[in-house]
């Protein structure tokens, strides 16, 4: 059993490792039809089987868990616009004065390009998943706390949905998950710090026609190694939430 | 000269003041013909005969000033999608276990109704200095820092523009302001901090075919009470930068 | 089995509980010779038989872990001098403008009088487990984070020691301890948030004849519900360690 | 006219610049009777003829400013224990993983070795200043903070002194000065942030018989590059307060 961190680029360089089951958290091998994408709500049956797991990116992990029901129930239309915040942990650990306290506290900024490596990872995966041809416009952003990550998407809405609707759409998707949580609030970062939980929401602007859906995760839990064991428990026949809590720590 | 700081409905109440200039930071009279919205750059002709001047809004302030130079070049469409993200004094001095410091640390979270009350302003807006007719979907979010504001917005795009020229429209409309830089960097709210700066920069997502444009302001700067002062000392016919400054307090 | 959060005062008034052990996180029984004052690693031998045990209050918790060991072994002379910094959890769940994040982002300050009730609680257990009779002088400090407290205690140093042979002094008393960590660097808070871990460490201040002792606990673990769970585990005849841990959440 | 904020050491082994004017932010000069030690409230007599100024460091300017009072009465003894606590950037800007926000937000701790190379400059004030000979003990600590600085210092109480009395000492050394407030608050940093203001205060610890007593300052401003300019302007016959505020940023 191996879970592999390696920046993305590396394990693909290696070669295949020598273990029984591979959890890789790069990207190297998402779009990789051996491997299994280990987004587990959803692929739950292959993992039992699975030896080579491409664990999902933090920024498509909330983006597909609030937007993969509305989806497959053919309620959304591309193309979808996605806001994510991330905390700073969401760059790895990083020296350099960008990344310091000193330049990042009591600032918000967005970051990167307007093409996100992570765009074609979620437009597969609402494909894939949710059987939605879409295109994606996708905006990251950096926040100034250390962990947790908060993805608010819209889509054309077809169809006449309400607030209600749209939670019991999620309510129907979800109800049963210990790892996904529904809630009419907003969803908040800070109460899934440090735990494998995702917070899911959605509601309707009937004004503007849109779906509204909202997910938060720990950016680090459920959005990287919290997943990657969920996977790796379900690859090895254990118990899939092992070591995993759905209660983070708060404050 | 009166600045009045009233919560909504107050001043309205209370009748018109006595008082030769007025400048509302309320959203009493933002729609009221009688008074001049005050968005320094665009009504800047208005201001030396004004005697009654509301303040914009926050969130619209950094919404227009990003948006309106596409609008008015006839570079884009609606429905607009907004992200803005405000540090917590945008909702004011606030008591309440839900604004104190153990429960927004670490935390980013969307909130308020998917109809903002400033989502009509913005449309006024638009249209009133961008000549554009067009729906928002609004979605604001509070993020863990005192002060501080950024919108990221969203729309299609009409015509062929790369990032060179999407920036060349915005410096075409402010290169000779003095409180609005236009940066080929996304903009961060923190070097802005204690200013009445905006930082505005844009975009092309040619994948998604949207604009995607940005603004950064202190919350209490350029949209409060910075703003209000540029205002008032037009109207009195002082110098506009009077007691003014684009120099944040950084780091 | 109940633990007692009520405010100091509550439960005494209230009477005695109808529970076979209770566990008052208040400060009402810790100077009261009918109950256990439950600083688990010094009174570990007389848990297993109380029926009625005081939690320490944060504060003293802290202070006493990184002193006791410097007393018993007839090291250090009074007045005792501790700095105390805690992030705001430490005042409990406030509403109030004073605890909002945007008064308290980006600020230190003392607070409270000379006299903090924790100082007889500290004067005590230093008399108590270290025999030591010593005045305190103790200043608390509110940081700008969630959870954590660090103290940071000066006392005159009774012969010659180094910095070494400091640190060997804790080594002797915590070197067995689940729950307390021995480090030559500086505590700090961040690296137990969310665990029930102490983490302490002395150095010598020669020139000015001081020991300089310092230790960092999750004032919401150690200082609060992680000891309470110890005090019942042990108290109930369980494993001492039984839902608690000594890894926090990181970063 | 020359700041120089080269690193400790480059300044010295250049030799002495051609400048008419110097303010030197490093502590090269600072033992250098050839220099003008920059304490402006203390040395405002040398500097309109100064032409070599060494800029105190930002520790010893908090430290002193609160204890010179009580030093020059005679009313304390040392030794003096002295906590500061800074915000990241009074170690300069820095890259390295230990300055990122991941690792800071959410922590304290102590730093250093117990031998803080301000300890000499602050004995040298205390003696030069208030003819006071005593050793001081100094533990800095890092707050989860970009600016600030607050010192609490403690020493023996000579005479009879309450909490009045105490403050009434700090109100006739610093009633007239513009930049040092006297409070009967806890100084806090946050109110002085990018002003240069220091905010003093005293308490009597009666039960210890220590004289508590406490500076909050701006690192950047009174710290450093706000003390600079007013000794500059002292230097060059201007009016000490130009370019410099007493009001800072807030919230």
């Amino acid at each position: 059993m191996l879970f592999s961190c390696l920046p993305s680029g590396a394990l693909k360089e290696l070669g295949d490792p020598a273990a029984a089951v591979v959890v890789d958290l790069s990207d190297d091998h998402r779009a990789d039809p051996d491997w299994v994408y280990g987004l587990t709500e959803y692929t739950r049956a292959e993992l039992p089987e699975a030896t080579r797991i491409a664990n999902p990116g933090c920024y498509p992990t909330a983006s597909l868990l609030c937007l993969i029901p509305f989806a497959s129930a053919g309620l959304i239309d591309g193309p979808v616009v996605i806001d994510a915040i991330s905390g700073t942990s969401g760059a790895g650990r990083q020296a350099g004065d960008e990344y310091s306290l000193a330049s990042l506290t009591g600032s918000i900024k967005a970051y990167g390009a307007t093409v996100h490596r992570h765009v074609p990872e979620i437009e597969r995966g609402l494909e894939h998943f949710g059987g939605m041809n879409a295109t994606v416009s996708f905006t990251p952003h950096l926040a100034p706390m250390a962990r947790g990550l908060l993805v608010t998407a819209r889509a054309k809405l077809l169809g006449e949905l309400d607030d209600a609707a749209a939670l019991a759409v999620l309510e129907s998707a979800y109800g049963d998950e210990a790892f996904i949580e529904v809630t009419d609030q907003w969803p908040e970062t800070k109460a899934l710090s440090g735990s494998n939980r995702a917070s899911v929401s959605a509601r309707v602007d009937a004004r503007a026609g849109f779906l509204v859906c909202s997910c938060a995760i720990d950016n680090l839990g459920k959005g990287a190694a919290g997943q990657a064991l969920q996977n790796a428990n379900l690859a090895l026949g254990l118990d899939e939430s092992l070591g995993l809590s759905a209660v983070g720590v708060w404050p």
